[in-house]
């Protein structure tokens, strides 16, 4: 699921919803895309790729996100054909879920008000 | 009034609201913090010092937000002891109004989410 976006254009509105824990980000979009990703490909290293990030940096984003929570959201697997992958455990999908959950909620919460911006942005 | 924000610590929750109008933001968290510092101060350089931003930079932020817009939202006054300063208009203060509802609307509709996403967070 894409994140939820009031598309509209020339406007657009962007809700970044952020999880701070101490001064380290629990989850917040790029985290959440990451995840989606990881979910998707099977693979910490595919999902890199896919978002155009080095392995080492989606490693630190992943343990830095295992490290926030009471238990991992991304897990190792060994063996297979491609000799090993990650998957999201069911926490991982639950704040996964959650966080979507949120960002859903807080969109709809602004839909009334998005119109009335609408009609005091300049529409060239 | 300062933005709203879901404040726990060690978990704290932000919610960056930005409106876009293609390639520019008509208005997101710093530009509505401008907006709130030129109503109090009267004075875009004031503004701008208050939020450690060059006069150069602050006024190119002033003038962005007021080319997004039917009409400018800051608008400059002569005269006075001072020799001048800067206040909102009632459009500026409409949409500073809106912005700031609408962080608060997104804000109170993850507000029961939060709780779930505390029990999973790792509090040490």
């Amino acid at each position: 699921m894409p994140a939820p976006r009031i598309d509209d254009p020339p406007l657009r509105i962007d809700l970044d919803l952020r999880v701070h824990l101490g001064d380290q980000i629990a989850i917040g979009p790029g985290k959440a895309d990451l995840l989606e990703s990881i979910r998707r490909t099977g693979s910490i290293s595919a999902a890199g790729r896919e978002m155009g990030m080095s392995y080492k940096h989606t490693w630190l984003l992943v343990e830095s996100m295992n490290g926030c929570f009471q238990s991992a959201l991304v897990q190792a697997v060994k063996g297979g054909k491609k000799g090993g992958g990650a998957v999201l455990t069911d926490l991982g999908l639950e704040v996964l879920a959650c966080y979507r959950h949120m960002q859903t909620l807080a969109a709809d919460a602004i839909g009334p008000e998005v119109s009335q911006f609408k009609r005091r942005i300049h529409e060239s």
